[in-house]
């Protein structure tokens, strides 16, 4: 029986013949996301993966609509698996912002799911960080999330050459639409038609633009002047000072196809094109008054990187870091008889925190030996009368000592190899 | 709008007057499951929350199969949420044992759902550590997989007066069934009988046995005899070699409802019996066969262990942590025209690795200082002229130095503090 289509099991590590996807790729994302995210007084949190159809119905465009993985409980609910995480966190953040000075910042990495017909490599389910910062409006705020966002790509140790985040404004546009156009209800069709320009056969989009009553030649002269708003350059200005210039480029052909966004709005993508974009996000300020009846009004902005362009982006590179075996000891047992005071000091080198492996059953001795390499293990320790014999299998320093002196043994050894790896 | 019944929402950390869940003692919860599962060398896995209901209709007793989330999705698919892992780890087992030395060691932190009809403080989701092991027969695996259920619930700061692992043997019930009763086919609702046995009226399950052709007098002298087969005498003189002998009981009143169980079975129980079983599981030889349709046939076992009535009983023993900020750094600017400078030193320091605070805005210096104290930071720094000002809010100490020597001088006091401590 095979798993869904669309959808992901993570083994342990990368299969061979097998594709990118592993629970130790993921935990290094994940982890490194969380690191960075705390690093920038982010704090986690989390929603249930079933929500009311309703709350993603509610507030977003037709867009998403039609993609949601959604059903009738047996307690005749309309529910549905989360397609994003921002209406989850405006019901959470409405719910319980009392309870928390302004401006909080917040992030989660949750599963979301899409029913999408079908592409070649398309997946039904992805991992994506979430940080969104509720109550301030000053750009000072979006200054820090897309430094953030910036420090998340660093830390998997891409850089400025790899990627570049493309920073627009909704209000730049709105300002264009105004001008231009005085019917409100044609915005949405307007933004729709500018995030899909760069994918679009032009003669279409300047059709459907006329339609509208726009000139497709004013719209691309006005995005390759990139003259940036006041609200622009405060952002770009205060990356400036964090060092982290580089990154950013003004670019309004990013929209953000979304009906909620509000002010500015930014996607990172890789500089050669090659990928669909890593991440994006933006000013949302509008939505927590929505998602909550009008009880509760806070300005608010996010973003979200989801795992499986990042993950594929990394690949490319050369990034994925090769991930070593995470068992520090194997404890061999030739004799059986040692086996139960074996036992015991496996237990104890386990409650001191060592990740130790051993042969469950009776083994010879060169074959547990050969598995204590097979897995990278650093230490072999064996008990030999009354002694215990480690054996470093880097340097291949052999000790033999008393057992209760072992783990004090293996962290003198640990600190003086990164000493003088340090030296 | 409100979450779906059954659902948790995990705010950062416990809201006044809300119940327990959040995700820091989540997180407490799951690292600590994390971290004991690798010390024992399981590596980590997980599959898609999503899976053909086949695959879990096709292994269970008639006891799941009612309390499925299952629909029909857009592409004519019978598919379920989760309801538990084992399937789908049997799955991916099946599906990729070529690739591992046998035994292999996994775990996983899934999160389960199924529709119940809603009881009084009963959930529809939880999340379950889940560790199994593949591969080897020996009673040697079923010792090493209670030991690591019983080192995950120490870990939380539960002791031997706390919790008892009672130890049982679908085995020794399977003797005792064939000896009394020649029909296989009725085994299955037996097993059923002998698992509400604690729960249910004396006269009742009387009845049912008898129904059957046994008597409850004699299965309740069964019971409390609890003479140990041979393979429970093995299992138990190995954890008693680890030191782990207080921690389990024979105890034939654990029987373990689900239909796939073949050898020793277990269940971990808080010893003042206010809380359903804390953990469960046991020996499944069978499943891998069933589940690959003949093609693969490996011995396995493994458990269970909920995150609720853990959290629950840990609460309840006052074992919840008192979870400190993580914010390292608030970052005053009391000058804004020191902010740029101060922002190339907040990013230095997030970059270094500390989690650093400032006010996105203009704010008083002595708002700044209180809002530093209530986020329980250990430093503040401020720029002064070309210098920065640390002081310790633990130690009241204040250190004038350059920029560049920040992150040295923090290291150095956290290590020295440190040190004082542990003299």
């Amino acid at each position: 029986m095979d798993r869904l289509p669309g959808f992901r099991d993570f083994y342990p590590e990368p299969l061979p013949n097998n594709d990118v996807w592993s629970a130790d790729i993921r935990n290094h994302v994940f982890d490194t996301w969380r690191s960075v995210a705390r690093s920038y007084g982010f704090s986690e949190y989390d929603g249930p993966p079933l929500e009311p159809t309703e709350l993603f119905t509610k507030k977003s465009g037709d867009e998403i609509v039609g993609q949601l993985y959604n059903f009738t409980d047996k307690g005749e609910r309309e529910i549905s698996l989360r397609p994003e995480m921002t209406p989850t966190l405006a019901r959470m953040a409405a719910a319980a912002e009392r309870n928390y000075k302004k401006p909080f910042k917040w992030f989660s990495i949750p599963q979301l799911f899409r029913y999408e017909r079908q592409q070649k490599g398309r997946l039904r389910e992805h991992y994506q960080l979430n940080c969104d910062i509720i109550g301030e409006d000053s750009p000072a705020a979006d200054a820090e999330l897309i430094a953030l966002l910036i420090d998340c790509l660093r830390a998997l140790d891409l850089s400025a050459e790899d990627f570049v985040v493309r920073l627009s404004s909704r209000n730049a546009w709105q300002d264009f639409f105004d001008a231009r156009c005085n019917d409100p209800a044609k915005a949405y069709e307007f933004y729709q038609i500018i995030d899909k320009l760069e994918r679009e056969d032009p003669a279409v989009s300047d059709e459907k633009l006329a339609g509208l009553g726009f000139s497709g030649t004013e719209i691309r002269e006005f995005i390759a002047a990139g003259e940036p708003t006041a609200e622009l350059k405060l952002i770009v200005d205060d990356l400036a000072a964090r060092g982290l210039r580089d990154f950013v480029k003004i670019d309004y052909g990013v929209i953000r196809g979304l009906a909620y966004y509000s002010g500015p709005v930014f996607e990172a993508f890789d500089r050669k094109g090659e990928f669909r974009a890593i991440a994006g996000g933006g000013r949302y300020n509008q939505l927590i008054r929505l998602i909550s009846d009008d009880k509760v009004d806070l300005p608010a902005l996010g973003f979200g990187m989801g795992d499986v362009v990042l993950t594929e982006l990394l690949k490319a590179r050369g990034l994925l870091p090769e991930l070593e075996s995470d068992i520090d000891v194997f404890f061999l047992i030739e004799d059986e008889a040692l086996r139960p005071r074996s036992l015991r000091q496996i237990q104890k080198l386990r409650e001191d925190g060592y990740n130790v492996e051993f042969s469950l059953t009776p083994m010879k001795g060169n074959k547990q030996f050969k598995r204590a390499q097979e897995l990278g293990v650093e230490f072999t320790i064996r008990l030999e009368g009354e002694m215990a014999v480690v054996k470093s299998l880097k340097t291949r320093d052999e000790a033999r000592l008393a057992p209760e002196e072992l783990t004090d043994y293996l962290v003198d050894t640990i600190v003086d190899r990164i000493d003088e790896q340090n030296v």
